[in-house]
């Protein structure tokens, strides 16, 4: 039998606001009978959006009013100390309170950081939360950290992501030993800087399934279920990917746009092509999870839509219903006992 | 009227060593008229393989006997110390007497930039060689410095690779003020680490065309026509993107082959699909230059195939043709006289 679980979503968050996050809310409603859902944001706009969508009433959403909202580009700082009833905060609050068990925003990422670290802190022996996400690969996924939390980084904080991520893909795939593999580069003389060696040997001392180092194309043919490096470089590697996915894409609009043969073959290819765009489709994969803190906290893409942020809702579920925050607490504390 | 340029071919080097070099020095020779090749490496296998290719005499051919070869995997400080007469160590020989403008290996990258920076020495004002490789992009292509050779920078390494990747584009391209980007990540509240920050101020007042910090999808976006990084990053990026393209086109090549639908709509949608391919071909983008020396030494994919290896050795006779070198130096001296 699936858990209850309650999810918060910080409903004015991301591009599109409440028209995304109160659709998406519904529909996975209507799936997961054990899921319940907190709206949080300016509640006549939810309501609204609500009667546009001719939702019946249902007990298991509830709409829960906060009057402020953060802008995408709101500094972060400013938005922690001065709008302490925003839709985001207020859904952060709820996880701390215990209302609910995980908070969904597609909203500015450092503010929803810096607030979710300030209200929930970190879990213990875990020094920077660092965020994580899915990504596809030839074999099925890999979970890549840190995606930008962190952009100078200790052998220790690398060390700390890969028990987290480990413990991850442990919770959510129900496996006991994933693979930890650490970014590195592979020039013969300079196998990676000083921190990255320092971490190795950390992780080869971690009880961890440590693969070894990996180099940028082994996420993407799955070498191992985790991948971890350092904030920047693992922004870099995302925002890389999108990059080249999205050249690939317009080039091959353009080549089978170039004439009418070309067109015609592109109708006929038309569904085949569907079918991989399917597999890569990067809004099955939103959703990056802000991991070291006591809570779930699901990061959506600021510009996703509707069936994108339903992944986002899913995944929190998921974290929630199988433990991601006890499993690193207490591979942590079997480490911490270890070294002590 | 095209300048007359020799290139020295470490033609042992690589994966396939004399077949694929020799094949495709020939095919350079017949195509520039302005071009003359040394083959170095041993005699006997360079004959034998020019003789299977049928070869005639050519006034612009010549072999030049090296005894030994640099292993793949062979430790770069060993390779340089214990192998005096390696193919490699004598085409880089060549650049420094005078005899060769350029050099192209497809042989061990650690021990090629360690022989090449004993040999040659680094031109003034430059500290460290950087690795530098044009990418394909939406609008045209963009040049990416380093690819690896340093793993931990300074702020004013940063600064030298911006500007030997400006003058590099500048003098192939002949422009004035190529665009150079500094490779950063997005997050709202952590621009980057302190390094790039120090190093997005000296790029300000380094009388160069600073766009300002791009992110990782602005490589294929084609947003500046230089991306400037550390090797670390720079490594992961080409490698992280590399990995993904190969799961692109494994992906398709799946899907095409489902059933027998599909595998017709791939018959008709091959044409697109090639010339798709081409547009994207990374033997098309072959051939690293190490920047910063006083030679031009270019870096062929080990695993290059003939065509491949040709845009290494057409890569190495542009960039003598258009003195890349001299331009480094008097931007070097023009910015030193500045800060002096």
């Amino acid at each position: 039998m699936t858990k209850d679980v309650t999810v918060a979503i910080d409903a004015m968050g991301g591009d599109h606001g409440p028209s995304v996050t109160v659709a998406a809310a519904l529909r996975c409603l209507a799936r997961d009978p054990a899921l319940n859902i907190v709206l949080v944001g300016v509640a006549d706009a939810l309501n609204a959006q609500l009667r546009t969508l001719k939702s019946s009433t249902d007990a298991r959403l509830r709409v829960h009013h906060a009057s402020e909202v953060v802008d995408m580009d709101e500094s972060p700082a400013l938005a922690m100390r001065n709008k302490k009833d925003s839709s985001m905060r207020v859904a952060i609050n709820l996880v701390k309170s215990g209302e609910a068990g995980a908070c969904v925003s597609a909203g500015n990422t450092g503010a929803l950081m810096a607030t979710a670290r300030f209200v929930l802190k970190m879990l213990p022996g875990i020094e920077r939360p660092a965020i994580a996400s899915e990504l596809p690969t030839i074999k099925g996924r890999t979970f890549v950290l840190d995606l930008g939390a962190n952009v100078d980084c200790t052998a220790e904080h690398l060390l700390q992501f890969g028990i987290m991520g480990a413990m991850l893909v442990s919770a959510l795939d129900q496996r006991d030993a994933p693979s930890v593999g650490l970014l590195n580069i592979g020039e013969e003389e300079i196998k990676g800087n000083e921190i990255v060696k320092q971490a190795a040997e950390l992780l080869r001392h971690s009880g961890l399934n440590f693969y070894g180092n990996v180099e940028g194309d082994d996420i993407y043919k799955g070498t191992t279920d985790v991948v971890v490096c350092d904030g920047f470089v693992g922004n870099v590697a995302l925002k890389t990917s999108e990059g080249l996915a999205k050249m690939i894409s317009t080039m091959l609009r353009e080549e089978f746009k170039r004439n009418v043969f070309t067109r015609i073959a592109g109708l006929i290819a038309l569904p085949v092509l569907r079918a991989f765009k399917k597999r890569v489709d990067p809004r099955r994969y939103n959703g990056a999870t802000l991991l070291g803190l006591r809570g779930v906290v699901v990061k959506s893409h600021g510009g996703a839509d509707r069936y994108a942020f339903e992944h986002a809702i899913e995944q929190a579920a998921r974290e929630v219903r199988n433990h991601v925050q006890q499993r690193i607490t207490e591979k942590m504390a079997v480490l911490q006992k270890e070294v002590a």
